[in-house]
């Protein structure tokens, strides 16, 4: 939690980290990496995890070739996500390294298979939390729970040299066509790497929950997915209340469009919203009193958590789940086409993240500030850094 | 989990517990307090607890007098509610004692106050987990939620002489006339006194889920409530999987009606179940991996726990909800409008309990039974051995 020194302290570390980064450089840089399909191996270079530490180191690697339904994507920008902290220091099972994390990533096509249709070199492109198919196949628009589905690190995937999935921390990547989004111009692509995991992972429960202008919408937990949950709701017509534990946030979240901010330093400061909310997402990324967040929303609404914890576990009050009457789900990310979809909702609505930009040296030093809920949003790599 | 072996020396002692019990002695007893609404206090006997170890003795204790919205009830059984030995035990906190439990209760109007019109002396009556208002007032169909609402044993009551409610182990009871049921002649009292908890609570949340020809409805945990929700589904044409720990509630599970019995001794095999029942229920009374059961439901169906385990406690992967994208909920009991419906709805269709009459003194064998899983399917206690 901040108090009000923590978040001048804050304020000092982005200066520090925006400071030398200049837009130009970024945009008008070369593609660092030629490449064709019959090339063989991709060179890349990033900064990977070696172990459970939490601490990332350069690295150079190498990625599959180009086949004929990839693209490959020069990253421009690839964001922090908190997932990337949990899965490098093992918190959701043993890990393979080394391993580049990043799923949040943004870039302009290199280069093209043969198959490929829906991108062409020189395209805006985005990449999120999924990159591929063990089976080649897309059929369905729920790729996130289809088992044949390749998570964008970490993953077991035969093709690639390291065998398992490489992240977006780093200078390029090559993904499956029918993984990809294109990034309209409208959106810097500093603003719309955050999109591709906070972004779609709040927009498709907010969607499903079907939100109304007037009904009141509960978010839990503002850091880089609560932020745009926020936004999302409030460009629907919610009345939002944001809980958070940091006091620091309160100004933010205010100026994001929510109605109320609530510090929740202690449980029962949810009592005096007992039974109000329509609808209630949290992004809290550690295990926490479900039951007792249930508890603001109306009788027979719905829970949905999105954060994933240690262990990926919460802890349900059976007893006050049920007092509550409330339906408690989880959802993961999204589909592709909702992403695209989520993406050209943003550009069409101006929903952008709140974004902080840093260089590759600077990566070990923002998890920290992410587990110390410092981030103010997003921490965003420029990938000409790597 | 039992063997077969388990179920002989399960099969011998309930003939053991139902030998002495005559139906005669039962029916045609006299009824044995006399009360008047001035009389002062009720004079009660039945087991309490006097500490935590689960251990009942023998206790005479006084209930306040019947007031005038009341009605004293002659206790003709009580039937044993897991609940019972989880709240005497502290699992779900700290007791006040002596504390008689017991909310499975039917029996004979004994009295009336002067203010009740659904009752006369000589009806049958039940009792379930709820014995009246604290403001004695009743504008709710839920009383199960109203802060309000006085439970059976073990509850604040300031009209109690001993401070707290005291449940049905006893030979009668005083309870509020909103919270009282009527008990139809061609149900036995026996086989009435589990309809109160077990039945109400595995009725109403089946009834929420609108069970329809066809569908495939999911049982976890088949023991006093498991029992009665398997017959609820199939009274309203579901298909039903039951999924239990016990390889000798087997045979029984099927004569209940059921299409499957799965033996889950190791969580894989739910495997062959998943994504296909359109509605879950669990009873189960412990801690056990929600998100495994959660799995056998189709995406965006429902799971609903009723069974109350230590602290009320249930660990959720939240990842693998979300996988299975289905709303997980929990269920108190139901409503007292509910239960009545509930129990003309038995009688109608004759849907009974499976039963073990005991007398008093097996009690603390009974509630061992049903911890080892060996109780087939509900112990009914006969007041007259109070």
């Amino acid at each position: 939690m901040c108090d009000g020194k923590d978040h001048d302290h804050n304020r000092r570390k982005v200066m520090k980290f925006t400071g030398a980064v200049g837009m130009g450089a970024m945009l008008a840089g070369p593609m660092n990496v030629f490449a064709s399909p019959a090339a063989g191996n991709i060179q890349s270079r990033g900064y990977a995890a070696f172990d459970e530490s939490g601490k990332l180191k350069p690295w150079k690697f190498e990625r599959r070739p180009v086949g004929d339904n990839d693209v490959l994507i020069d990253i421009k920008f690839a964001s922090i996500c908190h997932s990337d902290i949990h899965q490098e220091k093992g918190h959701w099972g043993k890990q393979k390294y080394p391993q580049v994390p990043g799923h949040e990533i943004v870039g302009v096509v290199a280069a093209v298979g043969k198959n490929v249709t829906k991108f062409k070199v020189g395209d805006r492109a985005g990449v999120g939390c999924m990159v591929g198919n063990h089976n080649h196949h897309h059929d369905t628009d729920e790729e996130q729970y289809n088992p044949d589905t390749i998570f964008t690190y970490g993953y077991p995937d035969d093709r690639s040299p390291t065998g398992i999935s490489q992240g977006g921390y780093s200078n390029n990547i090559v993904v499956e066509e029918n993984f990809v989004m294109h990034v309209p111009e409208n959106i810097s692509f500093e603003e719309a790497a955050p999109l591709m995991c906070a972004g779609i992972t709040t927009y498709s429960p907010l969607m499903r929950a079907d939100i109304k202008p007037g009904m009141k919408v509960g978010i839990a937990g503002i850091g880089g997915l609560g932020h745009m949950a926020i936004k999302f709701a409030v460009s629907k017509g919610a009345e939002v209340y944001a809980f958070t534990t940091s006091p620091s946030k309160v100004k933010d979240i205010l100026a994001f469009g929510a109605k109320e901010a609530v510090v929740v330093d202690d449980l029962s400061k949810l009592g005096a919203y007992n039974g109000q909310m329509d609808y209630l997402l949290s992004t809290i990324p550690y295990d926490f009193n479900v039951a007792a967040y249930a508890a603001i929303v109306k009788p027979y609404g719905t829970f949905t958590q999105v954060g994933m914890p240690i262990k990926s576990e919460v802890t349900v009050n059976a007893l006050y789940l049920a007092f509550s009457r409330v339906n408690f789900n989880a959802s993961l990310i999204g589909g592709i086409k909702e992403t695209q979809e989520m993406v050209n909702y943003c550009a069409a609505n101006n929903i952008l993240p709140k974004i902080q930009k840093i260089k590759a040296n600077q990566i070990n030093d923002a998890w920290e500030s992410v587990v110390n809920k410092e981030a103010r949003y997003r921490y965003v790599i420029d990938a000409a850094t790597f």
